[in-house]
Parts: C-alpha cells; structure tokens; sequence
C-alpha cells in the first residue's frame, strides 16, 4: 500500500477509544500541515476469519481512533477544517452479524462474520457477490466540551457518524471546544451503506491523510461536511432517528438562517423543497446513536460553510 | 410548453383522489403504448398568489391523480411497467407551510404560501434563493387489492411515495392487483427534497410522458423503481419512519433472496455494506405515510428487475 505524501504519519498504536475534554495530542502541528494516520479496523484486528465471531472478542477494544492531532492555532470558538486527501484501506475487510442488531436480525443466524476480498475498485462477498469500493471514515472527531463518549456514539463532536460521505474529497468543518482541537479517526470502511442496517461495514484497516486548516470564530454545532456539490449538516441522538433527523433539520436550518440570511419561513421551505434529509445510521435494534443529514445544495445564496 | 410524441394524451380533468381495487379506466391501451397524462398541482390550481392559504382551500381537491389507464394484457401476479420518458413542470409552482407539520413548524409563522418561477433548470424562490430543477412526480400508483386508500397516503399500490427519484428515466414496477392494473399519476414536483420536511414540494402543474410494458407473472409488494445503476425497494407505514425503514430492508432482502439467490446472511450484510436505506417523505409532524427506500447497486449478481 502505497503512503501518500505527507509532513507527518501517526502509527495505529496510538489510539483513543472515547472523545472527552480532555485529550493528549500524539502530535501537533501547524495549520495547513498533511498528515497520514494509519488506523486499525474497528475490531482492532481481533477477527480475522470467518469462525472468529464478534460475540468472542474484548469489546472494550473496539472502535479506536488514531490520533488525537493538536492544530496549534485552534480555538474553542473557531472550526477545526480536515479535508480528506485519501482513504486506503487494505485488501482485507470483514463484516458480522451481530446478535441483538439490525433491520434483519430476526431473519438471519447470528452471529456471523464474512470476510471480504477488496480488489481495486471492487469489493468481493462472495465470488458471485461483488460491488464498488466506497472508501469512508465511520469514526471522526474532536475533543468534546465537558461530557465523555465512547466511540461507539456519536455527538456533537462527531464521534461514530458513519456518513458514508466521509470519505476522499469531503472537507469536514468541525467546532473546536478544547485548545488544539485534538482530531482522531478510525473506523474505516471499504464500502458501508446508507443505514449500516446491520451495524457494520466491510471493516477495514487503512490510511488516512488529511490537510489541517483553521476557520477563526465561526462554527455550527455539529460537524458540516463539503462536499463538491453540497454542504451536509448532521444531527444525531440517542438512538430514536426522529430525533436525530430534527436536529439535523434544526442545524440546517441555522446554518440558512444564521449565516446565509434566508428568513425561517424561507429555510423551511427551502429545506422541503431542495434539500435532502437523510440517513447516515439507522440500525435497529442497536444501543447506539440515530445519525441524520441534510445536504444543502451549493447555490449562490450560500456561498460559504459559515458567514 | 411542447407536449412529447404519444400515442395518447390524457385530461387533467380526468382525475382520481383516492386508490381502491374498483377503478374505472378513462383509456385502454396496450403494452408499448406511450401515454401523456395532463396532471394538475396538488392543489388543484386552487393557490395562485402568495396571499391564497392552504387554510383556505377544499382540501377535498388535493393530490389527485390523473387517469387511470389500464393496459390490456396486466393481470394481477404481473408487474406493471412504466417508465417515465419526461415529467414537464410548468413555469410556476408553490409550497407551502401548513400549521401543524413538519420539523420546523415551531419555528416559523404558518399558514405561508410562496410562488416559486421555474426558468429552464432553475427553480426561483426569491431573486436571490435559485436552485437546481428536479422535476419529478409524488402520486404514483394502481389498483389495490381490497383497501381504498385516499392519495394523501402511499401503500403498498403505491399512492403519494413522493420518492423524488421518480423522475425522467426512472422505470417503476407496480404489482398488479387488478386487470389493467390502473395507472394513475400527479403531484408533480418542480424539486422536492428527501424528507419534504414542510410537508410539500414545490408543487406545478404538467405532463408526464410515460411508455408502458408488462412483465408477466413477476412482481414485489410495494412498487419497485429502476434508475441507471439502481434497484429502489420501498416500504411504507401510517407514520412511523422506523416502520417504513423496516419495511423497506424486508421488501430489499425479499429481492435479494427470493428473486437473486442470496443466501439470508448474505442478503443482510449485503445491505449493510453496499446499499443505501434512506428517506423518501419523513415530514413530522404530519397525519400521513412515512416513507423509506432501499437502494440496491445494479452488480452482476442484480441483473434482473426479478428471477
């Protein structure tokens, strides 16, 4: 796998699994710095074959994030901007059914793990079954305010979002709330779906490389992804997607509101009519977070993420 | 506005308000047949101006449908084919926000009524709120097979899916369940985002060219949509968007399994991984359907609409 150029790389050692207040950088740099963070898959490599299960591993060494990255100019107050250069992961995923989770789960054995071959732009089930790579970043974040959250959640800072949209060329603008910001990530998939109806995406290790920048004084209360053609705003809850999809409506509705001027009757209907709300994770059962998105298209009116 | 080359046109006057099993055909074609249906707005041209209030109108004239066209040889069992060769919105449209729907209904002043100008691929709000055209048609739908269901509601007949996929191009399979399977169509949308959060698009006015074939013997249990690289299961329910997501995974692995050979296990994971579950209508509050889609990528092991 080739390393693409950056100033910096972080091994996959160094690993947080919960987003609190209170984070040790493993680096720091300055803004505009390219670093490379090597990341474990979300069960730290634990499954491997297809009779290794979910139900045998040590779930306290799920979901790790590598990282965090202190960006010296980063204030609480300011956006802390990662645009993902790339995102490999190796040839090599696994997905599971896990007892307890999922859309399907009373349909199916469980628990049950398949192993993935990824070949290319294509990711292989089966011989028979094979579809396009998709490469993305479940978990993404940033030192919270005050509370602690495992990265099996998501929250304001980010977290577990599993927005299949994160992944090479998203520009995601994320609200500091400690000094330095301190950003980590992990969780990468090859190719994860919409809903992640099942509760995992083909998991794989991988490398990310990013670009740093710093947006001084201006952010939304969730993370807000660019993309080529949209902005994404994101809610999320403690697992109803109802209450997640009002937050997002609610947080897309401040960004219209707030920093592009529209008046709350006209962001409203603007939402209704040419926005998209969306589902990033809605697995269920499952004891985790509801994710929501709105993508608000990048028209004149809203030329930039904040005023 | 230039009317497509088809075999047959019908009236907006010609027009149904609710789906039952007994519906009267106001044309009889055959298979291959184009089609183009005249559709009213919503509203049924009742709100022209800004200061006509969806308060104010004979809500017994909403979302009406035109047609229904039955084409000789659909019998039930069979699917039902149509696809959409054009959906052409007049130059002018409205939406609407209607006291007690939607997510941000406390936000905002209600009732509002705003007059969009639609020009080329541009959709005007205000001088300076221009988006994207999107044009596309919510009611959508066939005889069932006992209930009768007003277009208000979507079922598994169809009725107001308001999935905005469905416009030019987009190949829709209804399960037929009577003989003709009795197409109808209207609420035409100029845009209309995922989630229509305050309850409408911006609803025009049009015509919608449609061809129509018949697949014998074959079909789903809600209405089934082929786009380019796409397969769309739906799912619908009373009110409850986990309902329509649950419906809509089922209604996917049924298509998976019972039609392309995966394994339940198989079909599970392959919709965690590789499709998208998403929102269709998930207005809330709102005394209508939720609505969910799944869609699944057209690979290898996908060929076929059905076995």
């Amino acid at each position: 796998m080739a390393v693409a150029t950056a100033d910096h790389v972080v091994s996959k050692d160094d690993v947080i699994w919960a987003f609190g207040p209170e984070l040790e950088p493993v680096l720091e740099v300055e803004q505009g710095a390219t670093v490379t963070l090597q990341t474990n898959d979300c069960f730290t490599g634990q499954i491997q074959t297809e009779d290794q299960l979910v139900t045998a591993i040590d779930m306290t060494r799920v979901n790790g994030a590598t990282g965090p990255v202190a960006v010296r100019s980063a204030e609480p107050g300011d956006s802390l901007v990662v645009e993902f250069l790339d995102v490999r992961p190796v040839d090599r995923g696994v997905a599971t059914i896990i007892p307890g989770f999922g859309q399907l789960i009373d349909q199916v054995r469980s628990p049950v793990t398949k192993v993935f071959r990824v070949d290319g732009d294509t990711v292989h089930l089966t011989d028979r079954i094979a579809f396009p790579l998709r490469p993305m970043v479940g978990v993404i974040g940033v030192a919270t305010d005050g509370e602690e959250l495992s990265n099996a959640y998501a929250g304001r800072h980010g977290g577990n979002l599993d927005d299949h949209l994160h992944g090479p060329g998203a520009k995601v603008y994320f609200p500091v709330r400690q000094p330095g910001g301190m950003f980590a990530v992990g969780d990468m998939h090859a190719a994860m779906g919409d809903g992640e109806i099942c509760g995992t995406g083909v998991e794989v290790e991988g490398e990310v490389t990013v670009r740093f920048d710093v947006l001084k004084g201006k952010h939304a209360t969730w993370p807000v992804t660019e993309l080529a053609g949209t902005w994404v705003a994101h809610g999320t809850s403690s697992g109803d997607f109802h209450e997640a999809l009002q937050a997002a409506c609610e947080e897309a509705a401040r960004l219209l509101i707030d920093h592009w001027g529209f008046t709350p009757e006209e962001a409203f209907i603007f939402l209704s009519v040419a926005c998209d709300a969306n589902v990033c994770q809605a697995c269920r059962p499952s004891p985790f977070s509801a994710i929501a998105r709105v993508s608000i298209p990048k028209i004149a009116a809203c030329p930039r993420p904040f005023r």
